[in-house]
């Protein structure tokens, strides 16, 4: 069954960037193999040892929507309306860009509920993948989420922006883990009890 | 060769404790299964899983001193002299309780280098293991940790006691860990790259 899924890359002390949103320490294990996994985008792949491209074909194979908020929108323009995931993408957002028809395959939506559902829509049987950490934890407030994927990092970043950071819904229990060791990260695929 | 580690028992959101000290949402894994486990203390045992109890037997087996700090020691009232790891305790601390000799087995040392160069020596050939968040931190800025242990358990706290916070030398960075998939908790244990 379609499922809401958030993957991020965090680090053991709970970061998924440095205070300037720099991902240098993080994002190591993207490259630290020589299994090729092909992004949707040609222009872009990952290099990642054996047991990472498993894990990131799921992912990528897997995802019929993507749902971010407008910050991270706007760090990446929009990547230029082709995620690397290979799904439309879903923008969380009171305030929907004016010159919205330059990103056609990406839908502005006020809210959180609103936009998961949309994207639900929008992935049919596929999943609903949500990839900002702001929208990803007022999802969980709101039980949208089905499974909580982190790639755990080992280092130590000191501070950061943290990916669970102001969560109201505490404490959130999860199953205990499916574990694929990468090199340069922990996968770990949580599915979330309700 | 005798190390220095650390073990602590943390929320997948980075928290060792609630705000009251709490780890009822944590320590759940230490109970969680029908393997038991004795500690040294004949009145307290472990009933874990068969994957936890062999990463506790090697813990409890190996720890030739643990390094504490005075409000760890005062929370416990220095476990009453006999820690269920079953090795002496090393209170780092620039006050001494007047009444120290109630706990014989137990030794008061000023700064966090001087108190794991003691510990060091009571171990002998055995591990030294750092029981306060507080004071990994520093030994961890002070260079002085061989092997970080973390017990992470499926649980977001949203708010509580972090392990990691403060660290002042950061990034700090560990090799790949070694994984093992307990009930309630998945053992992460890193060694810290110099």
């Amino acid at each position: 069954m379609a499922k809401v899924y958030t993957h991020m890359t965090m680090s053991l002390d709970g970061y998924i960037a440095d205070l300037n949103d720099g991902t240098g320490e993080l994002f190591g294990w993207y490259g630290a193999g020589d299994v090729t996994v092909p992004s949707a985008d040609e222009r872009w792949s990952f290099q990642v040892d054996a047991n990472s491209a498993e894990m990131l074909r799921e992912v990528l194979a897997g995802a019929g929507a993507l749902v971010c908020g407008r910050r991270l929108f706007d760090l990446t323009n929009g990547w230029n309306d082709s995620h690397p995931i290979g799904a439309p993408v879903v923008v969380v957002t009171h305030n929907a860009p004016e010159d919205a028809t330059k990103w056609p395959r990406t839908t502005f939506v006020d809210g959180v509920a609103e936009g998961i559902a949309r994207a639900r829509e929008i992935a049919g049987n596929k999943h609903v993948s949500v990839a900002s950490a702001d929208i990803a934890r007022q999802a969980l407030d709101l039980g949208l989420v089905d499974e909580v994927y982190v790639s755990l990092v080992p280092v130590l970043l000191g501070k950061g922006i943290p990916y669970f950071a102001n969560l109201t819904s505490a404490p959130q229990r999860f199953d205990d883990p499916v574990v694929i060791q990468g090199r340069g990260a922990t996968h770990l695929r949580y599915r979330v009890r309700r």
